[in-house]
């Protein structure tokens, strides 16, 4: 096999190294060495062989929709774009699976098993731009995650291109199994440092029946928190339970010419599903019905999407007023409010503005850093910096993460050493060690 | 720090060091050479530290209630009873997580937590007798599996006491969380040989509201197959969905002088719960009634219990005819009538006796095979092991797993390495070393 072979596809056009450099987070690193796109597993092996033996750095990357920076090409890297392994293999209507290529839109998964009655649960917010590969890769989360769990209670098995090459599957296509220690849950995650994700088998559940919403809107974010409270505690489980803040209304308003902040600085927005949908409903909106100043219910599908409007426009609206910096902790979900109120008194404290939305079933909130509009590789202005340190800094203080569902990237990597401790960080070190001994899987990124 | 100090409170009377050298498959070693029973983890690290140093084995155990011989004292070996570490720590109403010790028993911790409206899901079969710790090394499953997932599913956060003696915590607090790589996922599931569990963050979710139960016969396990896809396609996701072939049922009907089996040769029990348990227990019972001989249904907690009656006394019924060996297959659910007539013709060919229960909703059989009564030290007669062998070369020629939840152990060691092939059992050997150099962590067991 000659050396060159592996690199007969690479792509070196300005354009495409510029573009495989940055995602979603703003990031602006040093163009990669070169780009492939390949359509076959057997060249990622012969790919991964060639930069094991040279010492190449290799990114893998999807659709770039990340927000950490985890799958950005750099300097001397090969970035290993798997948007071409596209395709959706099966989907299995009586085991409740498919098998997929990583370049599948996760949309698109979800489309072709509700064609059979079946759901893929996961749907982070990008779920109609991003891969499943890329999902896989970080973990990602979602708005059903409250009932419905994150993407590694979606697969059942991987298969994996090794640092060196060499394919192996792991987990299995049974929805049980506990043969040897669980490699599916470490490569699901792991953004691209520990194996090159090639194939998946996920787990599909029945689509619910039915679904129903709320809109409960309230004076102040300590009393939506308390409604977060009681909804927990009235035996209800929502699959939806949403949290946006009175500045994030706002620019909503700003943006769509509605009236959403004159009904409360805080909005939750709810939603169930299954046979019991409308009932459960009912228990959860009786539950805050005295802490709410507006609550809207709807139970068919056309007034259930009008409901989730304001979620769906939160970060649209945001974007028109400046550029963002997505951040994307957890806390504990009686730390919320304190949470947000200290975020807020951060934003006044460095001058910089902020709003908040997130997924208050998780206690997991994207404060978004909004500053002037500038080009994508000016530098982001000090005090936003600032400002996203303390979040991090007070996400930890309030005994959450800095990082729910959006992973570490090359961002948060100082930030992610902190929170796991020395002793769990040097673990950490020692897997990436043994699954990467020449460190060429995404080098600089994650742990 | 005196070499001895760490084994001031070993135990070595023979009834204890016999006790600690079998669990409940049957296995008969040899008696380990103490038995240390600590009540602070602290002396934990003390006793891992020494035996670090010195190379001693150690066995982490619970209630000692393993199925495949994977928490038994070995020749030389200390082991680590967890038992009086039995403290549920907390159970928070408002984070829906409660902390606790590896002894507690989880049937303890489910009622713990009922008290305030609240569920542990996982529910294996042992829930009564055996640990959270023994069901954290195992990633035990158990009936309520095919909707709510198995134990790794719920747990949150670890504190681990590493080989060398130091103590890490792993995961987080809240239900959210991808900084750095799924060690929480890893230690789940290893069976004592990558660390010692020696508390852990548990998630606990509302306690359904309302549940519903049918029982339902048919004229063959063909039949009951055809409505267990029948079940998959209705839409419906029932929590409870066992399956009980034709001589299990005459072994109850035996036991408990029933008539069981005149109803039918196989016998589906099937579970919904939540807000609309009734109507999606209507839409089950409607699916399958062209397939049903008999179809009894309960909404009332008495009358679910009873139709949960021959579940429950199935593993009795089949001990009081002999000597158990139980074993734990998974295989994908359209092969589930095909693996239950092989493994009838097994036992013909092997002139054994085996009967088959299990859960159908995760394609997860028991065979129990059965053979005259004897001593637990007796040696299983050669025919039960071959067919023994025989089911798991069966389980993964239709494409499953040797183990769906019960673990690999000393005793399916072999088979584990050939489900695994020699590249990914290449890749757990290597992961067990990182984490246990001296191989001290229950050698010979798992991987």
């Amino acid at each position: 096999m000659s050396v060159h072979a592996p690199l007969a596809g690479v792509l070196t056009d300005a354009e495409v190294l510029r573009a495989a450099s940055t995602d979603r987070s703003g990031w602006a690193g040093s163009d990669p060495g070169g780009v492939v796109r390949p359509r076959e597993v057997a060249d990622i092996q012969t790919l991964l062989a060639w930069a094991h033996r040279t010492g190449t750095p290799v990114v893998a990357r999807g659709a770039g929709t990340g927000l950490a920076a985890g799958a950005v090409g750099v300097a001397g890297a090969i970035v290993l774009d798997l948007s071409r392994l596209d395709r959706i293999v099966e989907v299995d209507v009586d085991e409740q699976l498919a098998r997929v290529e990583p370049g599948v839109i996760t949309a698109d998964l979800d489309a072709a098993a509700s064609a059979h009655g079946l759901m893929y649960a996961p749907d982070p917010g990008s779920v109609g731009i991003s891969t499943i590969g890329g999902n896989i890769a970080t973990n990602a989360g979602g708005l059903r995650g409250a009932k419905y769990g994150v993407t590694r209670d979606h697969v059942l098995a991987l298969d994996v291109v090794l640092a060196d090459g060499t394919l192996v599957r792991v987990g299995r296509d049974t929805i049980k199994g506990v043969t040897g220690y669980d490699l599916v849950g470490l490569f699901t995650g792991s953004e691209g440092t520990l194996g090159i994700i090639v194939g998946a088998t996920l787990r599909l559940i029945p689509r619910p029946t039915r679904t129903a919403t709320a809109t409960a809107y309230f004076a102040d974010i300590g009393t939506a928190a308390r409604a977060v409270t009681a909804i927990t505690r009235s035996g209800a489980r929502p699959a939806v339970l949403e949290i946006l803040d009175g500045p994030t209304l706002a620019a909503i308003d700003d943006l769509e010419r509605t009236t959403l902040r004159e009904r409360g600085e805080a909005l939750l927005i709810i939603q169930t599903d299954g046979f019991g949908a409308e009932e459960e409903l009912d228990v959860l909106t009786t539950a805050i019905a005295s802490l709410a100043s507006h609550v809207q219910t709807a139970t068919d599908a056309a007034a259930s999407e009008s409901l989730l409007f304001a979620r769906r426009r939160a970060l649209p609206a945001l974007e028109a007023l400046g550029r963002t910096l997505i951040e994307d902790i957890a806390v504990p979900r009686r730390r919320m409010a304190e949470a947000i109120d200290r975020i807020a008194a951060i934003a006044r404290e460095e001058g910089v503005r902020i709003f908040v939305f997130g997924h208050a079933g998780d206690g997991n909130l994207h404060p978004i850093i909004v500053t002037e509009h500038a080009p994508a590789d000016a530098p982001v202005p000090a005090a936003a910096l600032r400002a996203a340190d303390r979040i991090f800094a007070l996400a930890l203080e309030l005994g959450g993460t800095i990082t729910a569902e959006h992973g570490v990237g090359r961002l948060k990597r100082g930030w992610a050493q902190r929170e796991l401790g020395p002793d769990v960080h040097a673990l950490q070190r020692r897997l990436k060690e043994l699954f990467d001994p020449r460190g060429i899987l995404n080098p600089g990124s994650s742990i």
